[in-house]
């Protein structure tokens, strides 16, 4: 059986980065390179307990599994020979890398743990392995008319879950019920679930930029930041809005329409060709000259796809360019500890020519 | 500032172990473990982007984050040092590494990727990275009663949300409904959340243990396996039940019944000292002589705790003792592929002298 598209595709694309960077084969343990590669949608249901791995040379490809994911293996990974594990991964790892003779393999060394790899190490006879290049990483960047409309799909679920969370927020509604609210929102658009928890954090909570729910009752006067995304068909969406019940304090105003400043700077301003840092800088240059550099202590964004965070980084550190059908989030915030603070997020395709903004929701203040 | 209780205690008891071990610092990135012994409750939003992690030296205890967690790290990990990573976790250790003189640095191989361990390892002057035992999970292996006390806790609001989420399940309900049901009920009865991704798998379905709930409509004369647990205070619950709408088909009855004796006598069997691949034969040969043997494809079960599945296994690989204090699920199944299939899994505590079961839920079938 052959592969089918869009997986064969991404494999020849695949082989030929594999062929450049003389790699014989490929080990794929990321879930989402999995995923992308295959179709194969099981998740991990643990950090040390995987549900599965591609091992791919240049003319085969294998699904290697245990026996609870046999069915899903078969039904999905199309045109991959499924091996199921006859104890763990080594054992039938090693007998693929003999049977082929391959002499150099490639791995994921920022997924592969140290004690995996000296145990395959070990059983391998005339076969190196060799830290991989982020070769599938490298295709997933560049997001095809496919992935981008499941990516807006995403959000478009997300927008609404977002729209009716809004509504059902007044004072005296937990952080948790929020996060609640938003969940059964999601499924009841055709979510498949959430792209990552909640985060609803109200007042002094909102300075905690990846605060959890907690029981805290939302009041009048004070900052609640939403950060939520839907998935869809693996795919994440990714927003930010911040919500002010009654009349906002001064303080809540200063920030408010500095990170509106900002985000609205970077949006008009991304465009292809320009480096990642650079764009960081596009919002974080305004926010320091407003003298809350120190605040502001995230990047600016990163990509978003089969994972919510992917590269590229909008950010100060290892720069790259950005390049058209590139997703990436935009999402200045400044953080007041014991105050609040205020964060606000869009998610954006590079264009030929810029950035196109892909959220509909229009739920910001306009405090200019 | 002094380490509180129970956490200064089990730093001694780690220490004590480091130092047998031979190891005057450890590095701890296994977030169960970073709980266990600081209190630092943050969960690591994706698979290559952790909360943070603990360095442990003979004298001194820090917490690495980064500045989003820094206000709960201060709040939750007292008595530790929090360092805030001026560029990821690597410059900063390989600083305290030199800092404290600390020759002999031990790291958890089973979650240290290749390429930090690579980084690190390039940043150390005078000091050794060395594979450790799993010495924070050797202490979490027997639980103290505080522990029992949250788990049982946890496992009280699994079963009243399990409850409830039986009473709604009829004929035309999905499977994601019911998972939907099942966790607002979780948090409704002060559960802090889920301890794994439920499974709601209906007939067909069934025979695929590890199944994620889909849009397929439960029907009369199906087996519906229903695998859920609620998480408090970090700690994780874990049952199982099967429910049967409707008149039970004789090959229903037959497989229950045969899962339902392997679960009895296993329970009635399990006692401290006794080996875990004897205590996973105690069910395995049961099925195996009902003629079910290759469709229990999966262990007896698995210790449960922080993690949801943690050590010791009941399995046939890798055999320990049963100690007191340990809690362990048991949970036999039997799995016919296009058909359905039957799992019933309790939560038990080894005792001094047998294994209690946890759970007060009896939603069994007496089909003997």
């Amino acid at each position: 059986m052959s592969v089918p598209n869009p997986y064969n595709e991404r494999l020849n694309a695949l082989r030929k980065k594999m062929s450049e960077a003389g790699l014989s084969a490929l080990l794929v343990m990321r879930p989402e390179n999995r995923r992308y590669l295959s179709g194969y949608a099981a998740h991990d249901p643990q950090l040390d307990e995987s549900s599965g791995c591609l091992f791919i040379t240049r003319n085969h490809q294998y699904l290697l599994t245990d026996f609870r994911y046999q069915i899903q293996a078969a039904s999905e990974a199309k045109g991959y020979d499924i091996v199921i594990y006859s104890s763990g991964p080594v054992d039938d790892l090693a007998g693929l890398c003999q049977k082929h003779k391959v002499p150099r393999i490639g791995f994921e060394d920022d997924i592969m743990t140290v004690q995996l790899h000296r145990m395959l190490k070990g059983k391998l006879v005339n076969a190196h392995l060799v830290p991989a290049p982020p070769l599938a990483e490298s295709l997933r960047l560049r997001k095809d008319t496919t992935e981008i409309r499941t990516m807006t799909k995403a959000l478009r679920i997300t927008e609404a879950a977002f729209a009716e969370t809004a509504a059902f927020l007044k004072p005296g509604k937990t952080e948790k019920e929020l996060a609640r609210f938003f969940y059964d929102a999601v499924l009841r658009h055709g979510g498949e679930g959430l792209a990552f928890e909640t985060i609803a954090a109200s007042g002094p909570n909102a300075a905690l930029p990846h605060a959890e729910p907690t029981n805290r009752k939302v009041k009048t006067g004070e900052t609640v930041i939403f950060d939520c995304g839907a998935k869809y068909k693996g795919y994440c969406a990714d927003m930010t809005r911040t919500i002010i019940l009654g009349a906002p304090k001064p303080w809540i105003k200063e920030i408010y329409r500095t990170v509106r400043q900002a985000q609205l700077l970077a949006l008009k301003n991304i465009r292809p060709g320009m480096r990642t840092d650079d764009a960081d800088a596009l919002a974080r240059n305004h926010i320091e000259q407003a003298g809350y550099g120190p605040q502001f202590g995230h990047s600016l964004g990163h990509g978003v796809g089969l994972a919510t965070h992917e590269a590229p980084r909008l950010s100060r550190l290892r720069p790259v360019e950005l390049e058209p059908g590139m997703v990436v989030t935009v999402e200045p915030g400044i953080y007041l500890e014991g105050k609040g603070g205020v964060r606000l997020e869009n998610m954006v395709l590079i264009t030929d020519s810029g950035a196109r903004v892909l959220n509909q929701d229009k739920t910001f203040y306009d405090w200019t």
